[in-house]
């Protein structure tokens, strides 16, 4: 299967402050930026003027499932995002080629997630459409 | 000064491992590579066939300086890297607007690159042309 580099997330203490650091100290603009049922968190996507280079920030709260705080130095990369047509077919295949299970293929807000770690346990989102959507 | 993200480095334990992965395993195509006498470290940059993202992996030998191994649990984010025109001047105006000071300008490779902190400590790479190339 086709794997495309998505985007790089990473997690902050505190959205709005890192928000207003990267759009009002480095001039990024937000592009989206989105509230989770699921993990009670938030994310925000930023770009460059200029970049097709994309930058997630992702915050949960204390008891958020998705959240093993107080957050620690070295809880900064959140994850790897790849996009792929068959998250249930991708994810079969990266385990069949060796990568670890981070959480297998699931439904979240219109797009079916999956995760895989890569050598040095770095999560791998694997994101595509809904089956049968 | 106008700051455009360039792509997100990763630190790896193996770079040959790591270039595995994220080629074999997930189709990536090693864009560059290269040996860096300052760091005694070496990074390959990766991009997926259709995507602009580009992912840095960093690698750091045992007694390089930029290494304080061993390899820690959350080491695996290394720097975000922006491009600018003037890093001795981003870097001035980046402090003064709060930033914390990673490491003051220098010439490495033929450009000039500097580092300030973001909110959570995550190592901002400025980068640009050596004044007076």
């Amino acid at each position: 299967m086709r794997y495309t580099l998505a985007y790089v997330g990473i997690q902050v203490r505190n959205l709005e402050r890192s928000i207003s650091f990267y759009r009002d100290v480095l001039g990024m603009r937000v592009v989206r930026r989105q509230r989770v049922p699921e993990t009670d968190g938030e994310w925000a996507e930023l770009r460059s003027a200029g970049s097709k280079q994309m930058l997630e920030l992702n915050w949960y709260p204390d008891g958020s499932k998705f959240f093993t705080g107080p957050y620690r130095n070295g809880d900064e990369l959140d994850h790897i995002a790849f996009a792929c047509a068959d998250v249930e077919r991708a994810y079969g295949e990266l385990i069949a080629k060796g990568a670890r299970s981070g959480h297998p293929p699931f439904a979240e807000g219109g797009s079916m997630l999956a995760y895989v770690e890569d050598p040095d346990g770095i999560w791998i989102e694997l994101s595509g459409p809904v089956p049968g959507d």
